[in-house]
């Protein structure tokens, strides 16, 4: 289980201290937050909802699929469906699966005990504390793919880690996709607005794995995350996106984006109910497209402040719905997505005790993916270098928690306790000497000098040595040799396809 | 249960939002991270150590105790004892137990599901980002009771916040017991490093409550914690200050200090059992001193670094030990007590995340008292006015995950969901009005204005604002009145007993 670390070179060259990839599971009972009576409630609340009031939908593909199966479209394009739709939606999702990315040891598994991170996606801006706040862009892009690839424990790459806003919207997921697969073996999210942009995104995995697009869809490589627009909408772009992706078998996220107060009502239970049959809409939906396709759970169910109505995450509110989240993922069998999340301006104490809140919410309710893992800051609107490292220093933390205890006669350690006298120290004894150096996790960010030796070593917060550290990471990353062939036809799948497109102002 | 909170008074006097006081209860099964098995082979060595390895006893009256129990007390003093000795005082351990301060509104509750959390106690230092770092002093002492009696999610004092270390070592302690019973309402712990400056803490907080001594015991008032010097040593103040407190029915805590690799083995596993034989020990003792003594578990295993052998805390190891220390003291039917600690030097981001991974293991391992749980910084070497702030919002975001979902059919909320439209929000409709102002934990550091506003209004991080906040708070601060009579009592029982103890050097 566990692997060499990286150690360190010796105070000259040292390098960053990290675990090494691997699996990462969560052995500990998932929190129980409702009881069964009351998960009945957000079951029943959640079907009268698809039946009595029904999902809006956009997209005249999406309804017609709906129609085959038997649900109600009426002229607004409400589609109203009953519970023997889902049912049956239900008994076709695979428990598990996997993406695999063009290094197949970088393999990511979804399901049951399994807890995998991602990477920030989304944000129009970056910051960090050398160059300060500016909009997003693919230097900037390219560097987070690095420190994604560099560091272990960020497991994949989600949708676009911020916006490259020089380049032209109608074809920067080309340039994003190329940087995903170039400069890191992680799989990554399609961005799926429309079926052009999700076409992309598995047929550049496919070239980058050497495998075809049936081979793909045997062994997914590539996901996408659909978000409903709560409350009750799903677009037109989204839904072609879906089942783009489902036609293709690669795995599905339906995630609404449900803000008590704001998208929902201001209630939790009403909250959760609402998400719940948002998202089993659109598990409904992969299923139509095609029965066995992939589909995780998804969840993003915060509160907003209601004094301004300012989105807030990593609150206690938004902790509980990632546990209650997680107990209707299981009751339905399927995967769990969820996200780590704050809200604050700056990498600062808030900043670390709302990610601390939403991680922790999301492991002890048995996430399978924490999206945005890694480098979100500002409610979504920034990723940070800095946070990144905050994240990982996190996450690391959070993986050696989840690690079983070591047990046997040697760990229960009765001889070394003997040896040692009452009043004495363990520092030299024989036992302490044989594993002393793998016994406890070794973090990157902490610093447990002395007040005094920190002070006279310039007394750099955790914030400072963070920008130390990402420097460091992008100084350290090597970048992974891919096949000069398939690089090639990726070079020349992008430039085909970016003529096809045309360019468009950015 | 949700009683009305402090509002604010608008934009110009606004007072700080915080949780009433109130009984906090963890409603969620402890994480069980040892089986069975492993539990029983803990037992089996904690046993074996107790039985064939032994604790040194410094003190005589001690050793006589375990000597009329049935002990074996050799040359060395070491004593070594059977396991019907501890099983017959387990008989005897109540399960639940209560701690009355002068307001019996502020009375505490441990064992079962409650959770206590208690100030700060112990470091030499004060630290706070006006003044710098200096040493411990009265005045300090007095504005950390306070912000104590303050915030309503500090339910108790612990052993003296910091050192006052311009007062007389061997009389200090009522001047801090004397700062305790006047500027707050709340249970304190005596100082129990010998048996008078136990029994001063009892007698004073006996005058403050206008009971008798047997009125005390009967309804106690007073707790203190019976470190270990591990491994295996018990010294003669210790125990002495033990004896005294159980004679006069007061609850004690025994608190093993086990860094793992320096004063136990390197390995977890052997670190519990150490802990637990150290624990189990003291156990022992306060029922031979009188049966029925309110006795509680404590825990406080960390590592150290293994590069420089400094403390570390808010580890992973800490969190793992943190959660088994609380299945073990469930397994012998004893209230639990465990540290919020961490190693930090500064209120930065480690600060919050050590702490936050210290916070959720004592939750999750079904902690009753989490000491140190507000402005412990630097492992314990400084008491912090900004950590104070930060613990506070860090509390009072548990507090709020722990509280049950509000849950009937107009949380519910299917008629709510109705009235919006797809696409549509929530935010003016009748169902959010009527509630949103209580919907919600409103934090007091948490900053959710968008950057553009955040900027505008000067960009102060969290840590800035902690620096506003402690001020606000102890302007906002009101003494709570004290009957002159017992106030002048207390004073003339301190000044008598200065008299008696002497002066000498601080």
């Amino acid at each position: 289980m566990r692997e060499a670390r990286r150690g360190r070179r010796g105070a000259a060259g040292a390098v960053i201290t990290q675990l090494p990839w691997e699996r990462v599971s969560n052995p500990y009972a998932p929190l129980e937050m409702l009881t069964p009576e009351q998960m009945e409630d957000l079951h029943d609340i959640s079907i009268r909802i698809l039946k009595e009031l029904g999902i809006k939908v956009m997209g005249e593909n999406v309804r017609d699929l709906m129609r085959k199966a038997g649900a109600r479209v009426d002229d607004e394009g409400l589609v109203r469906l009953d519970e023997t739709i889902v049912a049956q939606a239900l008994s076709t999702v695979p428990r598990h699966f996997t993406l695999t990315p063009r290094n197949p040891a970088r393999r990511v598994h979804f399901g049951g005990r399994d807890l995998v991170f991602g990477l920030v996606a989304g944000p129009p801006n970056v910051d960090d504390r050398i160059k300060g706040r500016r909009s997003g862009n693919l230097e900037d892009y390219r560097n987070f793919i690095r420190l994604a690839q560099h560091f272990n424990v960020i497991h994949m790459i989600g949708n676009q880690v911020m916006a490259p806003q020089e380049l032209p919207a109608n074809n920067r997921h080309l340039d994003t996709y190329f940087a995903n697969l170039t400069l890191s073996e992680l799989s990554f999210h399609c961005t799926a607005i429309g079926r052009g942009r999700a076409m992309d995104g598995i047929r550049m995995m496919a070239i980058a794995r050497g495998v075809t697009l049936e081979e793909m869809a045997r062994e997914p490589g590539v996901t996408t995350i659909i978000s409903v627009n709560s409350p009750r909408l799903l677009d037109d772009a989204m839904g072609d996106g879906l089942i783009a992706m489902a036609e293709h078998g690669q795995p599905v996220t339906i995630t609404p984006f449900t803000l008590m107060g704001a998208m929902t009502p201001v209630s939790l239970p009403a909250a959760m109910a609402q998400q719940n049959a948002e998202a089993l809409f659109g598990v409904v939906l992969t299923q139509l497209v095609r029965p066995g396709t992939p589909v995780m759970y998804g969840a993003f169910t915060s509160n907003v402040d209601m004094r301004s109505g300012a989105p807030a995450f990593g609150t206690p509110e938004n902790a509980k719905a990632n546990v209650i989240a997680g107990q209707l993922a299981r009751r339905y069998g399927l995967p769990y997505r969820t996200s780590n999340a704050n809200a604050s301006n700056a990498v600062d104490l808030q900043a670390a005790y709302e990610t601390a809140m939403a991680t922790w919410g999301a492991v002890m309710g048995g996430a399978n993916l924490i999206y945005h893992a890694a480098g979100w800051l500002e409610g979504g609107l920034t990723a940070s270098y800095e946070k990144l490292i905050l994240d990982v220093e996190i996450l690391q933390n959070m993986v050696e928690f989840l690690r079983p205890v070591k047990w046997d006669a040697d760990e229960l350690g009765f001889d070394a306790i003997r040896d040692v006298p009452a009043g004495g120290h363990f520092f030299g004894a024989a036992h302490t000497m044989a594993r002393y150096e793998r016994a406890f996790y070794a973090p990157m960010l902490s610093d447990w000098r002395s007040y005094e030796n920190w002070a006279i070593a310039g007394a750099k917060d955790a914030a400072q040595r963070a920008t130390d550290l990402w420097q460091q990471a992008l100084a350290e990353y090597e970048e992974p040799a891919m096949d000069a062939s398939r690089r090639e036809e990726l070079e020349a799948y992008v430039a085909r396809r970016r003529e096809e497109i045309g360019h468009d102002e950015p």
